[in-house]
């Protein structure tokens, strides 16, 4: 049997971020990826490349998901501060992975691997690796955190390699049906719906689309039927309020 | 003179964001423009529809910074519980608010003022409304906490409503330098101009760009000319190693 409800937080570290000067994707393609293995992402923070702010966010993550997932901060720069933080938090040494080490060294070619890019070699004491296919500095996890760089084609191309280490639930399913109406007509037959099956997550979204309005209904639940069942009560007063579908 | 280093927060609510099915941009819209105006986004979370959740972090949040914006659940359907869960956490009553009433009953036609509708007059007692030149619904602000919708262009469209009440400091100053190199080749010129510029915030950015790396090199502070300062350090630097500029 599998165990239900596993949970993960993410936590995007960078400046960039905060600023606005960079949009973030990692979110996104972390937690789809997460809620298609069945892990549920219940919060997000974006923090600054502060050291305290790091140690303290992943402490209190580490010990109330499941899960963590960082992003940035694993370059050779002097802002890169994820690895020597992971450290503090964990209150492990800071030091040279060798077998990181290892991999850097036959991957750029003789002369290259320098001071810079030997300072992506040092991890919390004992990390365990998550390969990089694309651009040879690895990942890495301590525990139930792992840390992910933060360009965003880099961090994709290593999740395969993280799969068989995360223990996921059921996975969480969900259907959309698209309307072309406003929230407002909807509304309470929606929440009469919701009312009699707390069971399944119903979100209501509205959208513009080529010029016209719409609502979109999301149904979320581990429970095939149990959507089957919410989807058609939605297309019953749909179907009594002549509302036109737009996709299903 | 201005007060200095005035900080806020940012609250996204909503569990299409946590799934990874919509992609935030409020994130951005919001820091870009509480830059421009002396405000420094220390902190981004991204919460689920859950009235504890959205009670805690605000509470968190209101009494360890300056503002605090929200973005979402402030529609007219049953997820929508932003205002209940902000009236809770100040403990006010949660009531229809009567000039809300008033702007959307002659918003609507007579008769579409239906009961969907509404909800979204219903706020935090005494709340003072953000209004909204898009969809007739207003956001609301209680004391440092400024509750916006989720849909980016209808929040777009309130910021400007919100710049008389919102004081910032000095406006944060950016300058950004691309070069065509890679992280590791300039991190040790980068490290000793940083140590050497602790008030000016140093951030160094790969790209990947029409097939070709590079890194963006951004200073960041309130001082035009400590900034040039830095500016002028990075090009000696840049031009000593006989690196390419690729945009300044």
């Amino acid at each position: 049997m599998k165990k239900k409800n596993i949970q993960a937080s993410i936590v995007i570290i960078g400046n960039e971020i905060l600023s606005g000067r960079t949009q973030d994707t990692n979110t996104s393609t972390l937690s789809k990826w997460l809620n298609s293995i069945g892990v549920k992402v219940i919060e997000v923070r974006v923090i600054p490349d502060e050291e305290n702010k790091i140690v303290d966010t992943i402490n209190f993550f580490r010990k109330n998901c499941d899960y963590v997932f960082t992003s940035g901060g694993i370059g050779p720069t002097h802002d890169d501060i994820t690895a020597a933080s992971i450290s503090k938090a964990f209150n492990l040494a800071y030091e040279i992975h060798k077998e990181a080490f290892q991999i850097l060294k036959s991957y750029y070619k003789p002369g290259e691997f320098n001071s810079g890019r030997q300072k992506m070699v040092w991890m919390p004491k004992n990390a365990e690796l998550i390969l990089n296919p694309t651009s040879g500095a690895p990942g890495f996890s301590v525990k139930n955190v792992f840390c992910l760089p933060g360009v965003p084609s880099i961090l994709k191309s290593m999740l395969g390699g993280l799969k068989n280490r995360i223990v996921g639930g059921n996975p969480i399913l969900s259907d959309t049906i698209s309307l072309r109406t406003v929230e407002s007509e909807i509304a309470s037959s929606l929440a009469k719906i919701q009312d009699e099956n707390k069971d399944v997550e119903i979100g209501s979204y509205p959208f513009f689309h080529a010029g016209k309005l719409g609502v979109s209904i999301v149904l979320r639940s581990e429970n095939e039927s149990r959507i089957k069942d919410c989807n058609s009560e939605i297309l019953d007063f749909v179907k009594e309020k002549k509302i036109e579908i737009v996709d299903r």
